[in-house]
């Protein structure tokens, strides 16, 4: 189930980052950069935090092809995707909740703490969007997007953590905590 | 002695990071993530540049649940905490001398050289402070107070490492060094 | 040979952070501290993401007294220094190629295949620079050059990985990358 849902936020969060490098005229290597750090920056974080190596994108070199071709498509095509650039906020969101699900669950099976995992859940959703912020320089959705984004992420983790106390089966219990 | 000066460098470090976001109207889950960062930024790097796990706050679950308590009362009574701003330099300046120093310690104890411990001692005790300072895209304590500060952290760093080449007892040495 | 590469590429970058603190006033600590952040940041990145410990800098100290001399000399004659500021885009270029070309070849020698290895390659040769950039507050590098750079650092290690599978020796084929 876990790579279902780490296939998925890396392609929502690869999305975001190519629209925001399309967005201020990047050229095909710029955007796969941007692209593979709002997409990998979360969950690299949590594999070294974790000590888990290979990292997630070294293991499963699919997600960093997965990632390059959507940049390339991205860079050939920016107008088509200029047009849904009001958009933007949902790769963002899926993305974020998709990721701080996998987060918990990855910090979970190695043995940390409820409150341990929570933390690594929310790290895993929110430190992507945060290098992306870092890197354009936008400070707006620092002080304002982000903490309330960490709100959803910790929902999210929270209501996970409350149904796998409960034994609630996996397959049911993640799509519902992305939901909240 | 290290976990002493550990729980009061995690405590100053927090309240800092505590004050700097009910400044800027952060919710609760903003304002510990922003106390969370600044509090164990510094020591995660450490470890992680040492090869240490689990992390230290992973290994001591109470700092982060302090942490936690903390921010929860610094969303609670805002206006107080707001009342105290003008005394933001003081944990700032004391959660760098302690961790400048616990860096150095734990540094000398992983078997580093010198030279090595003290510049682990000097990332400990800066690199939170950096973080929070990039999360507020703040450029003046970056360009004035950051390099002074670090001087400050290389001095207590130095006068510590000249103390433990001197045999001097590990009790008396510490409290000296922070307030080198 | 690739030591010899790093050791170029280090005092390269570490020129590059010298003359920017310069530039900013800051005393001895801070020069140094942004010397060694642009010098070590995308080595120590590369070395945290394949679990290579010690650290790069942590097993040739060398590096780090070699970087401290510099910044010592750069603090004591910062005027000769900024008479050479307009030539700032020569250290930066020349550390980029050589800690791609180094990036690559660790990479490479630690089992990963080539994407990982360019990958490996682009984030040794550019995360200095992000560091750096990161630290001044500066988005125009960020926004343009940085990208540009990329897409160099990018050639570099696939010009590298051409001539790997193709077995030219290596004292041949790491100049030839580093030049392109």
């Amino acid at each position: 189930m876990i790579p279902t849902i780490e296939l998925a936020a890396v392609a929502a969060s690869a999305l975001y980052g190519i629209l925001r490098g399309v967005r201020n005229g990047f050229d095909v290597v710029g955007i796969f950069s941007v692209a593979a750090a709002t997409a990998f920056g979360g969950g690299t974080l949590r594999d070294l935090f974790l000590d888990r190596r290979p990292l997630f994108w070294v293991e499963r070199e699919s997600l960093l092809w997965m990632v390059l071709g959507l940049s390339v498509i991205g860079a050939i095509v920016p107008r088509r995707l200029a047009r849904i650039e009001p958009l933007l906020i949902w790769p963002d969101a899926i993305g974020l909740g998709l990721f701080s699900v996998a987060g918990t669950a990855v910090a979970l099976q190695s043995g940390m703490t409820p409150l341990i995992a929570a933390v690594m859940g929310v790290i895993t959703g929110t430190f992507g969007g945060v290098i992306c912020d870092v890197i354009f320089n936008e400070t707006p959705s620092l002080f304002r997007t982000t903490p309330l984004c960490a709100t959803c992420a910790l929902l999210g983790s929270v209501v996970y953590l409350a149904m796998a106390a409960l034994e609630v089966p996996v397959t049911v219990s993640q799509p519902v905590a992305t939901a909240a």
